[in-house]
């Protein structure tokens, strides 16, 4: 399988680190030969139709390449550039001249399935070609496997749960004590929040996270203006102390509900109590609980970010992609 | 595809329940379109090339056949007889029988897979069919897709949580004042424990499911004589509030490890930290902790039991088989 990176920062050098530690264990378990024949980074692009070789320092400086060019050397795209999701970005461009040219699709951003999630879907079933993005959701735990190719068939009738971990940790911090200034500022220092951090703040990038699951999971056709949105930012110490003292916690909730034909979105602070399970996932953990009507309630927790899990994330949509296309 | 059920107690009317509320949306989402050729019962049998009618009371009386028969008429069989872990029973004759056939088998009986896994999934391999058990751990809670299908490249380091339900239900019946007496005869009364209640409340069952983890996940090869076991029978109210009062609950805990080139299973009541999710899965609900080398812990927390969700566990292994044996 000849791979091209597009978009080369934390996730995509957890993707390569990770090739590198399970190039052998990858090839003897699943039979699986991934090369990366190109990578395009925001600082130039590297193309060697032969594999280029990721045990060293990849020199960008030295050659750039097109997107046409890139495309003629792979058989999978990862679309790894950063997320827009009011526009798609150059991330949606990228997704849909792959598919087009029939190359298999591999993302962690949001951005081209916020804005055309069903477009993109039905343009890699037209090119005989698969669309994932196991990384959107939850990072490299598996919210789409488990939602999509296990309990989208139990009927999902409700999804609810934490999918932002910069806000969980902020709020995580509040409740030992912090202000929200001062927990802002230590989730900027740990590489949680960006220096602009209104994306997850208020609520856009759960919010995102909302529409995937409803779009894939639920058949709607939602945009991330459609969720009914309110961030973290009014809750206060003192907020977090009367929630406290009633045996509770505030945690930025993302919901999915149908309602009658309508599938509806929101992402909102609310009270949480202890004896809910989804009070103790703590930090930048995320907990994703579905409710369906063959088995009830299933509850996953697990890291929701990290450049080496989201990396994971990609390469098990390499390996679904490597095991489905196999000859038997 | 044709499908021989044999066992129908519990699960096996679920599964057929859920066909047949599922039969239109089965055929319309996913194509598929499954026909129950036979069922064996305690009572008696019916074979049915045709088709057996499943919306119709199924008279057992008036036909009986053998498991000979039932294979000529079978592509899959639904193995669903009473557990026996320390023997295999009857499940792992009619496994070994129906995989040596070159017939599917799908099972919800942990007896096949404690006493003879690795045999089996060879034997499956060998014949070019598949060796699937969704329903044997957790349910109809899809541990199995997630730990064998997902997590497994994760690289699965060790596993830790609540694999009995009724252990947990009697536990949390404790934590609300009444004795173990009294919760187990609660237990039973509810249809949780069953006359003879020694399979859940001496670890028997919890056992048998570690043995399944380690063996399926972690390439083990143990038998439930080799999980260093202890049930519930020793936990007494004073020993439950005296956990309380320390901010801690006993739940019964199955853990397996690797140490060096070793697997180690067991199976303990153990007193488990408020502030660890493990303690607020209470009631017939199970939990389990999958810690990973590539993306840290997952936990997955669901119902642990019923006919319906475990019939919901056979329907998406027979989906699975649907899936992967459709040319693309």
């Amino acid at each position: 399988m000849r791979i091209a990176i597009i978009g080369y920062g934390n996730v995509g050098r957890g993707f390569v680190d990770l090739l590198n530690v399970r190039r052998a264990a990858l090839k003897e378990e699943f039979g699986f030969e991934p090369k990366v024949t190109a990578i395009l980074a925001r600082c130039g692009g590297r193309l060697n139709p032969g594999g280029i070789d990721l045990n060293r320092e990849i020199d960008f400086t030295s050659q750039s390449a097109t997107l046409e060019a890139v495309l003629d050397h792979a058989d999978v795209i990862v679309e790894l550039t950063p997320t827009d999701v009011h526009t798609g970005g150059a991330g949606l461009i990228h997704c849909r001249e792959a598919l087009s040219a029939h190359k298999h699709v591999v993302t962690a951003n949001k951005g081209p399935l916020v804005v055309a999630y069903r477009e993109l879907a039905s343009l890699a079933r037209s090119c005989g070609v698969q669309f994932r993005f196991e990384g959107t959701v939850m990072g490299g735990t598996p919210s789409m496997a488990l939602g999509i190719e296990t309990l989208a068939a139990a009927g999902v009738k409700s999804m609810r749960g934490i999918v932002n971990g910069t806000t969980n940790f902020i709020l995580t911090q509040m409740e030992a004590g912090q202000t929200y200034a001062d927990a802002l500022l230590n989730a900027q220092e740990m590489g949680y929040a960006e220096a602009d951090p209104s994306g997850d703040v208020e609520g856009w990038d759960a919010a995102a996270k909302s529409v995937i699951l409803a779009n894939t999971l639920m058949g709607s056709d939602l945009r991330v203006d459609d969720v009914d949105r309110e961030g973290i930012t009014r809750i206060t110490a003192a907020m977090v102390a009367v929630a406290k003292a009633a045996g509770e916690r505030w945690k930025l909730i993302a919901q999915v509900n149908r309602a009658g034909d309508r599938v509806a979105a929101s992402v909102r602070p609310t009270r949480v109590s202890l004896s809910d399970p989804l009070a103790w996932v703590g930090g930048g953990m995320n907990a994703l609980t579905y409710s369906t009507e063959a088995i009830g309630e299933v509850t996953l927790i697990g890291a929701g970010a990290g450049g080496k899990a989201t990396g994971f994330a990609v390469l098990s949509d390499l390996l679904k992609i490597h095991q489905s296309t196999q000859q038997p």
